[in-house]
């Protein structure tokens, strides 16, 4: 089965998130507006309580940080993916690089740039279109994260939340 | 906004019942399969933080338990939901009950019965057809449930997950 660990942002941000991919993104029914800390890797389930423990240890030591995103931007040419572009932060960057250390399954083959995303899987003409409008859009939005999950997908492509970790607590 | 206190079942459990919601059950997408231990209840998200201390003193004093469900039935005529229902246990009342004493908002009006619904918001006529079918069969599943999740719903009627408490941990 697959697994996955995100940060999902405050209802606020989710559902300004949920405005664009409601029309721009087809996973927007199988799991909600999210940063991706690491993206689906397949492990069996009895992986599952190694993984949480690991995940706790790693929570254990970070801190709450702060997210901040400032505007819109795009994968493209590498893909037809939009996204809220989320500021880099020293604690970010370690709590991605720990977390990937330690669930030591499928490597990412690409470098870490945090984002939430608000459209995918866009023909050449859709992504044009939209970054076009989106692109000058100024987004502003500051919080606190304190915690993020690891989920699993079930076979009909939506994700179940398996267990929460929250920074700081052990 | 919205909160809920449910239990994910297993991958295995949600994949069947899942076979069923997505034909019988208009909440299929917005929410994965889940035994209610609190239905939705207004509050501020202020108040987030205050409820899942409360909640993980209560998983922190409940152990974990088994979760048996044997067969389908039916809530009608009180409304046409079709459920599988899930044996009731000690554990679970306590569960139910403990959660409901410290979060003291909106008591539910229902005693309490243990189920995952399968089907919701059938016609009399659909009901008949489908619980007629359904009734005889047999589920014969029983698993070990070891934590419980509090959730908020966003404006588009997704429901996303704000914490997991572990039985017996604190």
């Amino acid at each position: 089965m697959k697994f996955g660990v995100v940060i999902f942002p405050s209802k606020k941000l989710q559902d300004e998130v949920n405005s664009y991919r409601k029309r721009y993104d087809p996973h927007y029914s199988l799991i909600p507006p999210h940063l991706t800390l690491k993206s689906a890797f397949e492990a069996t389930e009895e992986d599952v309580k190694n993984f949480a423990d690991k995940l706790r240890k790693v929570a254990g030591k970070t801190g709450p940080f702060s997210l901040k995103t400032t505007k819109v931007s795009s994968f493209k040419p590498v893909n037809n993916v939009i996204y809220f572009k989320v500021e880099p932060s020293n604690e970010l960057n370690t709590l991605h690089s720990e977390i990937n250390n330690e669930l030591d399954v499928e490597k990412n083959e690409y470098a870490f740039v945090p984002h939430i995303t608000i459209g995918q899987k866009l023909s050449n003409d859709e992504h044009s279109d939209i970054y076009g409008s989106l692109r000058m859009t100024n987004i502003n939005h500051e919080e606190t994260i304190d915690r993020f999950h690891l989920l699993y997908q079930l076979e009909n492509g939506t994700w179940t939340v398996y267990e929460t970790f929250r920074l700081g607590k052990e």
